[in-house]
């Protein structure tokens, strides 16, 4: 899993197997990192491609991913953060069912794993919104997504 | 689609397509049908295997389809409802990419119809609660699920 980051919260999650299906809990209003509801979208990502980097200013992230496989890696390079330069890896899918929570200010990419669909859900606490979102290209933070890794 | 039912709303969605992979919306806080959040969970059918009925007394469900299709199957037995003893039949999935706002009140069943993950979100306006919702036996309510439908 790599470094740890102050303010990134990995949750494990339900999956309740049944005969005509799985039912696959996401969030709860009740649970201590709910905030506040802004959007839910998912993002899908091709095997192997890569969706780097965006920080957010403002928006936490709340991630599952209930198909496929993603990497992501997150990257923190807050001024005074006790973590500073700290990189952090975490495979998530219904083998790793667990929900990734990512303040704002880190830096977050990820990248396809299984060669079927790999998508993802967010539960953002605020509606999208391009102008509280930093982007780098992918060469700009030095990390080697090479998936032999 | 069969019967018109009140209170329930279907609002197309946008996916946007992207080299690496696709965005897929879901669900805005400034949408008209927000109301408040509780819960998001994943539920899954298995091929032909069918989910019904179940009447929630409390919660408005809101879904999505992101993987698969799934056939959803309304019924409203509402003393007083201008849409009594009407079914609704729809198909969710991406290539018909829309949300089903169902109200509190209404009896909802569901069909895996891919042979493949038929998977639903639904974000709903108060957390799981089995103390708000009915439950039916399949026979309890007459419709004729056979797949050449």
């Amino acid at each position: 899993m790599g470094d740890v980051i102050e303010g990134v919260v990995t949750t494990p999650l339900d999956i309740i197997t049944g005969d005509d299906g799985d039912v696959m809990h996401a969030f709860k209003k009740i649970e201590p990192d709910y905030k506040s509801f802004g959007e839910a979208y998912f993002s899908s990502v091709k095997y192997d491609h890569i969706k780097a980097w965006k920080k957010h200013l403002i928006m936490t992230l709340n991630i599952v991913v209930p198909v496929g496989e993603i990497k992501f890696v997150l990257f923190d390079d807050r001024k005074n953060s006790i973590s500073k330069n700290n990189f952090l890896e975490i495979n998530l899918s219904t083998e790793n069912y667990q929900r990734l929570t990512v303040p704002a200010g880190i830096w977050t990419g990820f990248q396809g794993v299984s060669k079927g669909l790999n998508l993802l859900l967010n539960i953002a606490d605020i509606p999208h919104d391009p102008e509280e979102a930093d982007n780098l290209g992918i060469n700009e933070i030095q990390y080697d997504w090479s998936m032999s890794k």
